[in-house]
């Protein structure tokens, strides 16, 4: 039976040969990741079970980054209470507040490899169908059943395929690239489906850009992302991973598949503009607009990649005096990376302050927060009302690239013209 | 007649040629800072007194350092409020969330000479006496008056001086000095005195190591710390600074003098031990105590010496896995320096996470709290219950260099056993 990814890795997961979309099936899970935010009510609800032990402490990793260093007390409470799990439970893939976005540090530890089943506590689990894996975000209750059984109930998901053609101009990214699709079909343009990459430009990324494609998926109602593996992935893996894997790739005739040609020639650089991430127009169309924030990070775009294109258009420049700009590597390892490169020090000298590695100002919870009335300019995924800070204030979303060189103009700007 | 510096500063700044400790004085204010914590509290004082603008813009110096980047939707509206008292009062002298610990960033940025008034909306303002300056931290209503008429009354203080004598032996440092001092005579053992730091031990400790005994001033109850100005003190303002200023000193047989020895000969790394500064013990005594974090960083122990000697014991060791490590660095300029040289790199590899320059767990504010029973291990200045968090956590005090050798074990250990 000709099968999508989705199908083929659900199948496999169930212990099937074959699984249809619309089917329900009961899967084992190969990786279930939790963090600081979310672990503890799992945990909570997992106590409630009555299961003395996790199914399989190798196949938990819990990551600490929405508040890290710890900004309450509350939130210190929680990383004791996560501390106490993983060593009661002997949880080893444990990352403490040195480590970072649970999005990028999975993939960078290799814990993430094709063809498994993902679930993780935190909406963009989904990022990780850029290595070929079934990825999704799962609330704490059902986190609970996880850890106390390794199988999860699943829908299998119908299948839109993106094929994305064309070259994609000087200084527009995978950022604009999803954006824009998410713009063409609303936030609920893809609800409940297997959101799959694919066309000549998507083999092209690398895997950190194919990362921000599948990230953004959920924005369009996705039940994950995915992009096919190839040689590009297998290279990302080695030296990262022992696990073994299965290669799985849509076939063109499975029934549940769509395809939508995305045909990205003569895009331009795409903004998501308040309060709602479909809210998508091209650049010109905004450009001059006021800002007080920009906050270049977040799982979406705080990848080595990312600060390599801002720092090159920040190098030498100043941020303006008019706004301040965060930098947030997503990952101790981009941190390190980006300090040995010299992007760290572009940064700083451009007036720009570097921050640990950590979720920061994307979900408003610790760092960076925008009062009223302020604005942001964030490469992050979400820009709703509140998502940042104050209620009363705006965010609006870009790529890299757009970010650096509207820092250094102190509005919206188009980084082609600088 | 003989006076003290405390004596001489305040008489210039009375436009008197003679004042004596007891005498009330009105005196003329050189440099008034505040910062985002007390700042909004400052402004709003000053709004009340009806005056229209302060009295001298270029005088007034405002940081941002406690709350950065803002850490609630509170913190930003005070920062908002700040940015607009300083757009419409003509204030130049703004350092922004990126640039530091507001006590690194005045003498850094040249704000700090010999003989002048520093007032300051922070408790630790004492420490820019190192620089020969008459500094103390002042409440916020005072400096609503300061902002609206450039003066301030003070009593002249009676004036202690350390008279430091002894080398310091390998790995015992200007703080383990100043704790020692203050376990001697109590947190009150020099209420509202001058308390002046000299002898040749003293002459011989660089500026930096200078600031960590005026810094602790105020934690024996001290007015203002004070340094007599010397070579050192002219190299460390060349360049920095285009002010003139006059050095004074002080008259031995000034009256309101008492003189106090210290012999650092024998004197081994201390630590101030729960709930209070004076609470102070020599390390051997409290060796192996268990820790849960460690921070190196503040106003008395962030700066580049303290991040060197930190980096020579951990470089190519790793932190252990019990604890968490916080390295915070003073500001901008320590910062970058502490990149250049590779010591984040080192702090990093050793699995230490690096935050931004600001005043992070010192306070308990927003940056690496601890929780319920747990345990902190710190190079800032306080250790009330409650400090860093939790009141019901325990706070000990040490020199970078405990700190970093205990950041090895994973509790409270001698650098001179490593």
């Amino acid at each position: 039976m000709a099968m999508t990814m989705a199908e083929k890795i659900l199948a496999k997961a169930a212990g099937k040969k074959e699984s249809e979309a619309g089917e329900i099936v009961m899967a084992n899970i190969d990786v279930a990741m939790t963090h600081d935010l979310t672990g503890p009510m799992s945990v909570e609800s997992f106590e409630k079970i009555g299961v003395d032990d996790v199914w399989d402490p190798e196949k938990i990793v819990v990551v600490f980054d929405h508040q890290v260093p710890a900004d309450s007390i509350e939130a210190a409470q929680n990383h004791i209470d996560m501390r106490k799990f993983v060593e009661e439970q002997g949880i080893n893939n444990f990352y403490d507040v040195r480590e970072g976005v649970c999005h990028q540090v999975l993939p960078e530890m290799g814990h993430i490899v094709p063809g498994e089943v993902v679930v993780g506590t935190d909406s963009h689990t989904c990022t990780h169908g850029a290595l070929g894996a079934f990825s999704t975000g799962i609330g704490s209750t059902d986190m609970a059943m996880v850890f106390a059984t390794g199988k999860l109930w699943f829908k299998v998901p119908e299948t839109i395929k993106f094929n994305v053609t064309g070259n994609l101009a000087e200084k527009v990214y995978a950022k604009d690239v999803v954006l824009n699709i998410i713009g063409k079909i609303g936030a609920d343009g893809a609800t409940y489906k297997a959101c799959e990459f694919g066309g000549e430009t998507t083999q092209k990324m690398s895997v950190s850009d194919r990362m921000v494609l599948c990230n953004m998926a959920i924005e369009m109602g996705g039940k994950t992302g995915l992009v096919e593996p190839d040689q590009k992935t297998f290279d990302y893996l080695k030296g990262r991973t022992t696990k073994s894997y299965e290669v799985m790739k849509t076939d063109e005739d499975a029934d549940s598949l769509e395809i939508m040609d995305i045909d990205v020639n003569d895009l331009e650089p795409q903004i998501a503009c308040p309060h709602h991430v479909d809210n998508v127009k091209p650049v010109s169309e905004v450009e001059g607009t006021h800002i007080d924030q920009v906050f270049l990070g977040s799982c979406t775009n705080g990848r080595l990649s990312d600060l390599r294109t801002a720092a090159k258009i920040l190098k030498g420049k100043r941020v303006s005096d008019s706004i301040r700009m965060l930098v947030i590597p997503a990952s101790r390892e981009v941190y390190t990376k980006a300090m040995d490169e010299g992007l760290l020090r572009t940064f700083v000298d451009a007036g720009a302050l570097v921050c640990n590695p950590c979720c920061g100002p994307c979900l408003g919870g610790h760092v960076g927060l925008v009062g009223p009335g302020e604005v942001s300019l964030s490469t992050s995924n979400r820009n709703f009302k509140g998502r940042q800070g104050s209620s009363d204030a705006e965010v609006y979303l870009s790529s890299a690239a757009v970010a650096a060189a509207s820092a250094i103009t102190g509005k919206i700007s188009d980084p082609r013209d600088l």
